[in-house]
């Protein structure tokens, strides 16, 4: 048999314990599969001695990751540490930098920096991979970099995270409110002690910058990603959302924005209603789905499991296959010299439906007051719905779905009554995905 | 710049000049995301006055296309005649002796001589790669076998033939029966005027058994498919599979069968009953869906454009554009001399729920006839429904959904009716796909 691809792991977390349990579970295949063996050199976490379920006796063990960047046994790091800046930043520059090839499955290391690491990569002559870092066990970064890779791709949109997913459809079935699935959701471990990365989007946002620049071959703009999550989303709106034909969900938008004769980059997450007949509205769970279009290959779907120890350390395996198999393409599908600086494209240019929902005092002169700041604005009217007040408290529901328009319009209406002592709260806009 | 990969196409028809114009049309991104300008170096058909829509006088035209296969100026040939041997074989395998690439389209030929080329081309150090062979623009040989390359892949199984769902779900929207809507199929050019291949199901055979040897690491047998095509299927047994919350698709599904302690390779092509909320239920007109289930990954889904100018040529440019990066994996995931003889599994091993429908004469006696033999097969009935005739015929239709059980209990049930005066047409066997 031929010499073994040596790789090293830091992080022992459920992806990094998942990756060394499939490369024993599946080593033979992997072996007929990649050439040749994969061989755990060296292992690094924080604490040693805890019981992670699998026997980590027969590798070496590092206590500092960095030093497994330092080992002359390795070939390839794979990072699973976490975090967008320290020790996980620094153990790849390292590992890049002592010419030895880079897995990750760290979205925000990629979307913060995937651009240095990149360069160094190609610098080094190293592979750099994270098909990990977005959708999980789906490979959409291969699907799209390479099985895409003919095509001039216009727009790239999906649910990206599934605790989010996993809240509204939870909603959905059930009729409860936000807090109440999200604390179920925390109990069940589908949502971490502290959420906010996930229900704010932004872990969201990290995969959306990734697959954009892979898409467009644009450079990455992490910052310059519209970003809201899915805490203002109530049970009502999902009631409302439903009784019109759609559901809600939080997706990832990117597309390439050619108004006014430039080109801007245009990024989006936010909660959407999706159309019942549309692909995206029977994704449920923690299942992520991404879809690309394409100028030949038309509209392309991947769907799959977004999260979990056993898909995730897939894409971490599969990454580590290609380099095995000697594949070293450039990380965002061509050279990051070659990526184009895509400024961000003006905000109010995009054209669609709203879905927009007032909570409200139920008192004469309210539905004037919205309707009129519609019209003001040049807002047109598809449907409108008031719901009368579910409890006491004296708030009554509204919500329009408009027509076709300039999304400027929507936000011009939103300033008109912003401060308006007939809103009880801050109203919601949520954007209609087109089928 | 570098120096270019050049190509060369034999084949000019939808495809073939789909492919010409998408490489005119996306050049420069190509070139960027290859590394290197893709070149059309020659080119063949064998008409060479037939106007295509596309400029080919800058190309050299060869009358044979064999001739192609011996060009110096030639990197890699692209096959897209088609044909299971004839010229297509001859054309791939003077290819591959003279050292170049072979890029095809072709199931055909790739169901039926895979080991052979796959052998011939890793003998001669050069790429064989087929990705539009199966499911048209979506690149799931690809996500099979590099994307999931880790995982051990148990089952894999969809939507494999476009012109049989267009048919299917607009006989489901339409209530029209088969030969009407394929007439139309015909007319709007979705369906060949002979529609053998697709709608009998052996075009989905040769991309399932494709699959499968990816997915399994096992040898082609195409032989080996058991298939069935969508004829049978009436409209009737759309209303019926409707009312009870399915609808039906023609599935190619391939298994690994580990029953008795063997190892056995399950694969049939059928039409079959999918529950509305299973993702493949909502595929509708020319789309191609596919599912893997691994076991780390979990379920997979790969959904797009089966066929079409476009998707295809997007398939048969993203292999031209992993051989200008480098890449020459093995077209089987794995070297064909790896690939393991896994004997078709034994007829009759499958456990599952079936959907059974009798057209029988409307008189006495008939429904205990079918009931007795059901119970003397030991298949357990969960559900029957008989309807009224809806013509002077005096046909009356009777279907059945049975509990989980084996499938050979099912067969035995119609071995005992084989013949019966009560039964006006064959019966039809249809599989329930599980959630």
């Amino acid at each position: 048999m031929v010499e073994p691809l040596n790789i090293a792991l830091a992080g022992l977390g459920t992806v990094g314990t998942g990756v060394v349990r499939l490369i024993e579970t599946n080593a033979e295949l992997i072996a007929r599969r990649a050439g040749r063996p994969i061989r755990i050199a060296a292992v690094s976490a924080r604490d040693r001695t805890k019981d992670r379920g699998v026997d980590l006796t027969q590798y070496t063990w590092e206590d500092d990751p960095a030093a497994l960047a330092a080992r002359e046994d390795v070939d390839v790091v794979v990072e699973l540490v976490g975090g967008s800046d320290g020790p996980a930043l620094s153990l790849a520059r390292k590992a890049i930098g002592n010419g030895k090839g880079l897995v990750t499955a760290n979205k925000a290391m990629i979307a913060h920096h995937g651009l240095e690491l990149a360069s160094a990569a190609e610098s080094a002559g190293v592979a750099l991979k994270f098909e990990a870092a977005v959708a999980g066990g789906i490979p959409v970064i291969k699907g799209l970099s390479e099985g895409a890779a003919a095509n001039k791709i216009e727009r790239v949109y999906g649910i990206l995270n599934g605790t989010c997913n996993y809240i509204l459809s939870t909603m959905e079935d059930t009729g409860r409110d936000f807090t109440d699935v999200l604390e179920e959701a925390q109990r069940l471990g589908y949502a971490e002690a502290d959420p906010t990365f996930d229900i704010e989007g932004i872990d969201a946002a990290h995969k959306l910058s990734i697959l954009a620049a892979i898409a467009f071959g644009s450079r990455l703009r992490f910052d310059a990603v519209e970003t809201m999550g899915v805490s203002p989303v109530k049970a009502a709106d999902i009631e409302q959302a439903r009784s019109l034909g759609y559901v809600i969900r939080l997706i990832g938008m990117a597309e390439i924005d050619r108004l006014d004769g430039g080109v801007g980059l245009f990024q989006r997450v936010r909660p959407h209603l999706v159309p019942i007949d549309h692909p995206l509205a029977h994704v449920d769970g923690a299942t992520n789905a991404v879809v690309a279009e394409g100028n030949f290959m038309g509209r392309l779907l991947f769907q799959g499991a977004g999260a979990g120890d056993g898909p995730t350390a897939s894409a971490v395996v599969a990454d580590i296959i290609d380099i095995a198999r000697g594949e070293k393409g450039a990380a965002f599908s061509m050279p990051a010299s070659e990526l184009e600086d895509i400024a961000p494209a003006p905000t109010g240019h995009r054209f669609g439906r709203s879905y927009l929902r007032f909570i409200v005092h139920d008192r004469p002169g309210v539905l004037a007051e919205i309707t009129a700041a519609m019209r003001d604005a040049g807002v047109s009217i598809e449907s409108l719905i008031q719901k009368a007040p579910s409890d006491d408290a004296g708030e009554v529901i509204i919500a329009v779905v408009t027509h076709e328009g300039p999304e400027s319009a929507v936000t011009e209406a939103m300033r008109i009554l912003d401060g308006s002592d007939n809103l009880a709260a801050q109203p919601l806009v949520m954007q209609i995905i087109a089928n």
